[in-house]
């Protein structure tokens, strides 16, 4: 058996639903302590269980080169979201069938954790300094996940020079799409008041529904921007509106919405927060913001060329760069150091009978290996090829 | 103690929260028996309390005059709406402090009824025909009222040449308001159905969001009319909306929301269901109305004038001919014969402590005495003065 598909049975092993804790992360630092990382883990978060304030653990791992050398970090969770039922395996018993590996982690993230740590037998310790950022919390509110791992790098002066997030990036097949942006996300609620009063004496009402309803016409007809080189346009989508009003003949009172942008590095959370709420203020509304995470592109250079070649030298396919889909932990790290994603296939990620390709975990640790030995010999990460 | 307050206060004492039945109808039957009516009673609805189809009990009361005088018919309704909480004395339990007189029906319209009972002892029974037209469900959903009265009235062969309807009409002084009309009523159901998504891939769902709110603002932007010599404007409000998508990153699959049109004699419910069922659809949605009621007017000429007469001879006040406010049994009733409705001071209707100043009975019994009178007289109803 391969060392990745060894080290991807054990962490699927461990069962750990998001927020993780425990066990799967003793099972990550008894993998790599032999490997000579000096392991840092902490845990976060005083809530009951269910709260955005439950327990996260995080665990930080360095391996340092010698003076001077460049610092690969790869960034990852070993939290994974909840099974759901019609499993025809044990979600939490790593299963083999033919090619397949199943299980609850197998492509969202576990098997690429694995990967990574199967790379560090392979990659030479005097060669440079490799680092794991992992958190038991991606899949949940992130609170105290790969925040609270950038502050205790910042604390330690720790700085990596470029870092590689191994989610499932991959599409058809292994290597076809590495992301080295992804847009920002903002979630908005806008409200409307008004005066409640009964339908057949509208001159004593102020009723909120059509200021709302002006308001959110004005909000979908934006045009955000055409997209950049590397995004596609920014989106705004009205998720919900709620007025709960039964009374066929009252007017009510207020009347609520919430509004979803996706953006591209053209906007900030802020600036377009301020830009709805000046439109909600127009229509006599108010909007409350909520940033769920900034766009980040690691523009194409250096680091993605490098990363690229890496790709094709093991698979043969040429990774497309793309800034498409939800967002990830990258929209944190984006503060500490050039980042990009890439990773195993993604089709069956968050579903039933999670499964990977065993074939792909070898081949995504040479990947690995390859990134980070070329990681070491970039001067830097940005410049064009 | 005056007749018609003394009817008042043994109306009130039978407890008849809509829709009502028994107790109520026997006062009211032991009331007209005496002064010469002939009293048909019957109840239609065999649902369980509650629903729309519980027992609602009607009355037909008709003191016939000599042949071929002319059919004065007075409706109302018996049951009440619920007194609520806060009460400072028994609501079916008539207190009289002072000049008031207080109980739930009180005003609305227990005390019309009464008063119309005590009219018929000096109306001459040789006049003309009176009749009473008496529902116990006007507040609730009316579907076994009025309108069974109707038809049981068509059966019988029985034609009224006019109809006072005794609701509260009066505002600040008894005689300030009768209503020659009153607005339609439609609520319409509106529906888009889309293709649930993620935000992060909008282009794989169909929001139906925007084409709702397209569509509420072209309805809310609508200019019915601008009203005419007898009614205000047409009016339109979007009641409610609602989606009820609780996940931020989610499109939903479909939204809705209500309209309440209140519209004047230029159009009808069906016209009005045509119009925005076309405006839906070309919003990609669908409409489902229903028409409460449809307008109705008798304009201005001899019945108005001649209980115009009345109420000033009685009160000194000439009243206004209005067709504002909500909707009440004349909406079925316009079908039978030219209707007015002419009543009480409807301050305290449907709050605690509901009151009528008892000066107002006598005044009341008297005004409709004069109506009778005048009606017996009237060549045609509609003719100018």
């Amino acid at each position: 058996m391969s060392i990745a598909l060894d080290y991807a049975k054990r962490l699927i092993s461990a069962p750990s639903v998001t927020p993780a804790t425990g066990e799967v992360f003793d099972v990550m630092e008894a993998m790599l302590k032999p490997l000579g990382f000096d392991i840092h883990r902490f845990t976060r978060g005083d809530g009951e269980e269910g709260s955005d304030e439950a327990p996260v653990e995080n665990l930080f791992a360095i391996r340092k080169g010698p003076e001077g050398s460049r610092h690969f970090a790869f960034a990852g969770h070993l939290d994974v979201v909840p099974p759901g039922d019609g499993w025809e395996s044990d979600p939490f018993e790593p299963t083999t069938q033919g090619e397949l590996l199943y299980g609850r982690g197998a492509v969202d993230m576990k098997s690429a954790i694995a990967c990574m740590v199967a790379a560090s037998h392979d990659i030479p310790a005097d060669a440079g300094t490799i680092s794991f950022i992992i958190t038991g919390d991606e899949e949940g509110p992130a609170l105290h996940g790969t925040r609270a791992l950038i502050d205790y790098m910042r604390g330690q002066g720790i700085q990596p020079d470029l870092c590689l997030v191994g989610e499932p990036t991959s599409v058809n097949r292994l290597g076809d799409m590495m992301k080295i942006g992804r847009r920002g996300s903002v979630n908005i609620w806008l409200t409307v008041e008004g005066t409640q009063g009964h339908v057949a004496y509208p001159h004593l009402a102020d009723n909120p529904i059509p200021k709302l309803v002006a308001m959110l016409k004005e909000l979908d007809e934006l045009m955000l921007d055409t997209g950049t080189d590397w995004f596609q346009p920014s989106n705004l989508e009205v998720t919900d509106i709620e007025v709960g009003n039964k009374a066929h003949n009252v007017i009510p009172a207020e009347a609520r919405a919430r509004i979803s942008i996706r953006f591209n590095d053209l906007h900030s959370g802020h600036s377009l927060s301020e830009r709805v709420a000046a439109i909600a203020e127009n229509h006599g509304g108010r909007a409350l913001p909520i940033i769920s995470g900034e766009p980040f592109l690691t523009a194409p250079g250096a680091f993605s060329n490098m990363l690229a070649k890496a790709v094709e030298e093991e698979t043969g396919v040429t990774p497309e760069a793309s800034t498409t889909g939800g967002t990830s932990d990258a929209r944190f790290l984006r503060s500490v150091c050039p980042v990009i994603e890439f990773g195993l296939c993604n089709a069956t990620m968050h579903k039933r009978n999670e499964a990977v390709a065993i074939p792909d975990l070898d081949a995504l640790a040479r990947i690995y290996t390859k990134a980070a030995l070329g990681a070491f010999t970039l001067k830097t990460t940005q410049e064009e090829a």
